[in-house]
């Protein structure tokens, strides 16, 4: 049983990426109890920088623990009851995930789809709304599997106007991207930090507006065992999950402190420096950090002469999609790239399975050093390949870009 | 924002305790990609490193990416469906858990209870799966809120012999007590690393046999998105939860490596650490070195003329309860031990809550300093407080544990 090692790989995929150091320090530390008043605090303190993150002043910010779907099914299946109607817009994999997972709950699903690479009009989903009047409408942000980056300000108003509660999926853009939770009158968004906010996979911050909270307050029940004068059952249909249940998971991180799990703690260590680090240097810095990189990415693998995957008007600003040329073993170039670069980059799923690469540039990631050691490696497998390129026009082109030329 | 500082406590309560140090050190390690073959190889290192220390050889024994309770619903909903008779005796707060799970997940639950502080005769609970002839038998081996340890080893026998399934969730237990999967055929287990593995909390080790694999099989489902020719949907009755299906879970840590969450990899790293720790260790003698710290604490307790709680010959080795003295304010108590010497002793649930102490001697804190600097802080505090007790006599009592003297 050797020590822990591994290599020190540049991570330019679709995410999980590298975490930002001061983010890894933060999880060797030790323990408390989990109602120590330092603990509680740093909950606290914790859904106050979320809060900051998500740009909402909703008292119900704080996280999940497990991964980024543990926070969609906390949101689908506290607010879907059996038969409730929801709207699924899907433009990718992710969208798949929000109807399986709605499905699982025995909501009543609805989907309207687009090509993979393409964004939904908000004219088509408030049509879509009127027809269906569903109780929830629930969408993803960005779709990794896309690359492409829905716009969300459109959707809140209308809404609000059909009286439909407003879920999104932010995961693959939290922190590279705009995210305007009350401005655009979002009633619950979760994430995962394994993105642009640069931690590891394992814990999911969410947010709650108070429509949403009384939405499942309704179906409020605290468990046998912990059950006092104070805390009767309720009389709302019992939410199918206990692990999920936002009312039970909002009384534990509230001043009940009712105990429902025992929190993650070396997790929210994590989560706290990731949402420090995004706020020390300013969310629209971040953002402008990422549109640098994802710019530069871009403009590198047009100048090796390779064609983008979508509609690039609306792709995220952390992640570009990249066919395959003809006559190219892709996942030998990927298995290069490892091997030889220590440099990850995507595959992809589903119908771009085998012809699409997918690279990322986020948050520790979003960095020129590390676009340009991608950009160079990848001619260089390339070439060694046999694909017929312009030498150095990549790394130029992506220079540019950062010089202010283009 | 400050950078985080917690003080040192010494926790000595029912969990989370203090990790032991190479968990800490593990968690501070840069990421790999989650197909990066050093990153699927330790998921392998792991399942097999998880495999000795529940002493099974089944091949399903990975984490679920969650707390404790995570792992208990993952096994629940995953095996029953609605109308499936589960047979639940209950001794305490954590069996009344499994229950609240497996209603939700609208299995017919039948429950028998003994009151806190005693464990089942095997013959109760046979008696009961003759009459109720369920689908699955679910037992806690050990629950913290009353200290007892369920005697499992005839259960496995029984369970076969009425074709019952058997699961148990050992969270409080692994580590410092006997856990014999394959010996005492048990087909579920769950555990959490927060109690004797010495971690944090958020991952949930689990092993599955072959019994149990083949009866969640059974309703296995690719979801769409990252379904092909290979994967198509299956007929069986759908699992409820996506996150907690057990199939795709198994998919994704097996050699398909089929896309479900994105393992969290910094927990994995913490978990390795903690099954590396008690397995260098010695199973037998992390076992005994809780028997010892647990017998000195029970001691040095008595030795002020305290009464512990419960059935003696029936508790865990690593945590006892300890009744509030009359006249003595516990909350005061407890409050005095951390702020004056930071030191964390556990409160109580339920129908012990405000007349029980529970002091843990778990993990990393299984040691003979610990255990002495408790004793000497309790009889402090205990003395300013007004309450007559024999001076030294807790130190003298667990030292002579120590010494072999008794």
């Amino acid at each position: 049983m050797q020590p822990l090692s591994l290599p020190p790989r540049l991570l330019m995929g679709p995410g999980p990426i590298n975490c930002y150091p001061r983010v890894l320090s933060a999880m060797s530390t030790q323990l408390v109890g989990q109602y120590d008043p330092t603990m509680t605090s740093y909950m606290n303190e914790v859904m106050a920088l979320y809060r900051r993150v998500f740009n909402t002043k909703n008292q119900q910010t704080f996280l999940i623990d497990g991964t980024s779907r543990a926070g969609i099914e906390a949101a689908l299946v506290s607010c879907l009851e059996p038969g409730d109607k929801v709207l699924i817009p899907i433009f990718g994999r992710f969208g798949h995930l929000l109807a399986e997972i709605a499905e699982r709950a025995d909501a009543q699903v609805h989907t309207i789809e687009v090509p993979w690479g393409e964004v939904f009009d908000p004219q088509q989903i408030e049509d879509a709304i009127k027809k269906i009047q569903p109780k929830l409408l629930a969408i993803v942000q960005g779709d990794t599997s896309t690359t492409m980056f829905q716009p969300l300000e459109a959707l809140g108003d209308i809404c609000r106007a059909h009286d439909v509660l407003f879920y999104t999926d932010a995961t693959a853009s939290i922190g590279g991207n705009p995210l305007e939770v009350d401005a655009w009158k979002i009633d619950a968004v979760s994430v995962g930090l394994q993105k642009c906010l640069g931690g590891p996979s394992g814990s999911a911050p969410m947010t709650l507006s108070d429509r949403f909270v009384s939405c499942v307050r309704k179906r409020a029940h605290v468990e046998a065992g912990i059950r006092d004068a104070h805390h009767q059952g309720s009389s709302g249909m019992r939410i199918r999950s206990n692990y999920f249940d936002l009312p039970m998971i909002m009384d534990y991180w509230g001043d009940e402190r009712l105990n429902h799990h025992t929190e993650a703690a070396t997790m929210l260590f994590g989560s706290r420096e990731c949402a420090i680090q995004l706020l020390n240097e300013g969310q629209d810095a971040v953002i402008q950090r990422h549109q640098l990189a994802g710019e530069a990415m871009l403009q590198g693998v047009l100048a090796l002469g390779l064609k983008p995957f979508g509609n690039l008007k609306h792709k995220m600003t952390n992640v570009v999609g990249v066919y395959i040329p003809d006559n190219v073993d892709g996942e030998k170039i990927r298995h290069d790239l490892l091997n030889i670069f220590n440099i990850e980059i995507g595959t992809s799923f589903g119908p771009l399975k085998g012809k699409v690469w997918r690279i990322g540039t986020m948050g520790y990631n979003a960095r020129q050093d590390a676009v340009l050691h991608t950009l160079q490696s990848l001619e260089t497998v390339l070439r060694r390949a046999g694909f017929a390129l312009p030498a150095g026009a990549a790394v130029d082109a992506a220079m540019a870009v950062y010089s202010g030329e283009v």
